[in-house]
This record gives structure tokens, sequence and C-alpha cells, in this order.
């Protein structure tokens, strides 16, 4: 999905907010602000709006010297989530149709998000977003492929959303699972390391793209990623900046989201807001 | 006060939304966002952030070839707003403290603004503003000058807005009273045209500031305005922009606005969506 002109003051307001949750000194801020400014007016050399966002959020790492400025977050993110992980199982015990309630229990993990400031702040939140349906859910379709399904690719978003998405694989286990993450810390997104935190390790084969940017250009992934990608029977891409990165690909993949824009709620044809599970390709 | 970094962003947001406004082509857009991010780069050679306001609305006349984009609209607000002068003087009739509410009502007519998409959608919303009290309101301190006053300046902010403004200028016909409007247009500010089709011609000294930013620029206005702005009485400064390019003067000047933004907002201690007159002076 290619980055429209709205992006680019949305990316310059996420990288002065996350400017200032590392550092006080203005000066720094001035420094990433204006250099932020220079890639965005080149926006039209990238090809989706989370390379530059990978770009904008290494200004931050180099003005600070801090390797990971996201690192408390998600730390702090995996330890709410993991209060919530039984809370989840217990809310799931006598659900009736249990496949779509842990679809929608790994969409609600997606909540959290650094770059928009967004997180479940407390059990009656969590509760909440649970109770909300989704807009479109095509689960009807994913019920009958996994009937014949023996592997499944999940590919993560955030750090405390892989505790979410445990729950989903634990009622998935007669499959061969690959839990793909980033190759290295981006926003809050999740790495190998998260994913293990969660308690993914024991349950999956934990893999990395091979791409650090927050989604997934196939151009920069690995090649054992690649061939789970392209030969996985169901492939399964959580949250936004995997969706713009992976919208054209050719093959079927299920888009597991909170819908947090605008743009990316319109592509869509849903509101801002809204939870959504679907195959939609876009075509440019 | 000073451009804050929260401004560029935001800014850039403004000019997109204007662009779109005025035109369909998605290439008038881009070359419009990508010369905003040019100007917005160099944010520390302008003093105040209304100065970099009128260069981007600018490029929007350059790149359209429109001279006054926002015509239209500014004659849309100007209809609206003297439909609601009748409702206006109405509401005004019964109340004991008419003071405070033409204060009240000039305050309102301050929420019309192009530049965030805002205005008074009808006799509801319009009802609605009027019964949100003032967040600070230094009334005793006004109506203590009034006793002695004989000249009073205002100076006007939007189109729309002069409407209501000439309710407070007809509670206040006992002062020899000075209007100024913007010397050219720029987003939807009024103009002399314009707040003579409100009506103000016949009640008021109408006068150009001989600036054509959204706000008073002291270096670019003419010997005549300068002249009222430091020997009048009192000043009324309506609206942010003149906010902005005013709150450093060191003349006592009673700022009326609606706050509209976290920053200026957060400037003066209150919240985004607050009423306001007060007197109060920024230091930097």
């Amino acid at each position: 999905m290619k980055i429209e002109l709205d992006c680019l003051p949305c990316l310059l307001n996420q990288i002065l907010r996350a400017s200032r949750m590392v550092t006080d000194d203005v000066e720094t801020h001035e420094k990433i602000l204006r250099e932020a400014n220079d890639i965005i007016s080149k926006y039209d050399s990238y090809s989706y709006a989370p390379e530059v966002g990978r770009v904008l959020h290494f200004l931050v790492k180099k003005h600070t010297g801090i390797k990971d400025p996201y690192q408390k977050l998600k730390q702090k993110h995996l330890k709410m989530a993991l209060q919530y992980y039984p809370v989840l199982k217990r809310f799931l015990f006598d659900k009736e149709d249990r496949l779509y309630w842990v679809l929608k229990i790994a969409v609600v993990g997606n909540v959290f998000d650094a770059a928009i400031n967004s997180e479940i702040k407390d059990g009656d939140d969590l509760m909440k977003e649970l109770a909300v349906e989704f807009k479109k859910c095509e689960l009807e379709r994913f019920r009958k492929q996994l009937k014949n399904a023996r592997t499944m690719l999940i590919i993560g978003d955030n750090a405390g959303e892989t505790v979410f998405d445990r729950v989903l694989i634990e009622e998935l286990l007669n499959l061969e699972i690959v839990y793909a993450v980033r190759s290295g810390p981006v926003i809050n997104d999740a790495t190998i390391e998260d994913a293990e935190q969660a308690g993914l390790g024991r349950q999956v084969k934990l893999i990395s793209t091979g791409c650090d940017a927050p989604g997934v250009i196939r151009a920069e992934c690995n090649p054992e990623f690649l061939k789970v990608l392209d030969e996985a029977d169901i492939v399964i891409s959580k949250g936004q900046g995997n969706f713009e990165t992976l919208s054209e690909e050719k093959r079927e993949i299920f888009f597991l989201l909170k819908a947090k824009c605008p743009v990316i709620a319109g592509r869509i044809d849903i509101d801002a807001g809204d939870y959504l599970f679907t195959t939609y390709r876009i075509n440019n």
C-alpha cells in the first residue's frame, strides 16, 4: 500500500512524541524533527510508510544514543499482557464459538501501539475492547481452510500483543505454527526475545522475518521466512504495518488488525477504530 | 509566542486539507506539500506560526491560481452568521448581565475556523456553544476599565465572526470603536469587504492592520493601525492567530478567543476547546 500524503504530518507527529518520550532535551527534539522533515520531503523514494517510520525512529536512536528507546514500554506492555493472560483464558472458557473468540482476543492485543500512544489500560478496558464486534470478519472462510491445513504462519506485530496471540495459538496446536517477528527493535514491535517472554517459544517455531522495519518488506526478508510465507497453508498477518507492506502479496493472507488511522481504514472501507479479519488485497 | 515543534505537523496537515478543499488534483497536492515541507524545515527563520501559515497558504494560491481559495467558505460563514444575528439579539434580550453575554456571543463567533475545519453547524450548535461558560474571564477588570474608556480597538479574526462582534459593538456604542482586519485574504480571516458585509461599516471605523498574515505582525502593520493599537483605551484581540502574534505586546490587551489547539491552551493553562477572556501576557 503506497504512502498517502496524510501519512507525512502523522509521521512527523509520531516522531516528535517518540523524541519526547526518550529525552526532555528540546534541542535534541529539534534536531530530530529537522532531520525527520528532510526525510519526509523525500517520501516518494520509499515504497511504504513503515519504511519511512523505520528511518525516522532510527533518528531517535541516533540522536539519543539509546539502542532501543521503547524497551521499557515493551516490558510494561508485556507485563500487563501477562497479567491479562489468565483473564483471557477464563473469558474464553464458556464461549461457544471458541474460534471466533480466540481471533477476537488476538486482535485486541493489537490495541497496544506506541506509535500512536495506545494501550489497554486495565481490566475494564480489556473487557470493553473484547465486547466490540469485528466490522468485517471472514470467519467461515478461515474455519473451512483450517479443516485441511497442516501449517500456519503468524506474523506478529507489537510486543504485548504476542501474549494475546498465544491464546489464539493454544487453540490451534494441532497445526505446525511458525511465528515471525522483526529482526531488531523498532518502535514497540516484538522481537524474538519479546515473543519468548510471552511464552511463545514453547508452542511454536519462533523466527525473524529478517526485516527490522515496522512491517514486512519482502526485499529485506531472509530466505527462511520467505519460504514459510510462500508455503504455509494459512498466513495470518497482525496489525497495520504488516498490512501496509503485505497487502499486495499474491498469496492469500488473513489480515487481523485494529484499524488505527483513517487512511488505512478508508482503504478497507471501514472506520478508524474498527476491528478486522479479512483476506482483502490492495492492487497498487 | 514562539513556534512550537507541535505546530509543524499541524501546519503540514492544515495545508494538505486546504489543498484538497481547492482542488482534486493529487499532483497539485503533492507539489504543495513538498514545498510546504521545505518551508517547515526552515521554521526557525520565522517568529510566529501565523507567519509560516501565511507562506503555506500562499502555496495553495500559487499552485492553483486561485487568489482567494476561501472566498466561497467565507461567504457561507457570513451568510450563516447573518442568519444567527437576530437569534443572538433575541438571546441577549432578557439577559441580566448583558456585558458578560455580548462577550460570550463575540467569542462564540471564533468557532468558525477554516484552518481546522470548524464551524457553527446550526441553531442547536449555536445554543450549545453559548451555554458553555468561559474557563477564565476577566469581566470585572473589563467592566471597570469601560467606565473611563472613550476609545476601543477590536482586532477581528475570521469573516463569519465579524457578525458576532457586531453584537458586542452594538452594546458599546458609547465608545469610539475602531475595528481592524487583515490587509488581504488569508485562510477564512476577515477583510474590510467581509466586515462591511457583516454590517460593521455603519457602526465603527473599519481599518486594515496592513498585515495579511493570519495574525498581527507589528513590523508589517501600517502607521494608522499601530497608532490605534498604542493609543486606544481598551484593545480586544480576537482569536488564536492574533494572540500568538500579540501576546508579547507591552500594552494591556484583552484576548477573547476559543482555544483550539493544545499548544496554545497549554500556554494559558486551559484546555483545548475552552473559552477565554484574559489580559494574560507571554514573556517570550
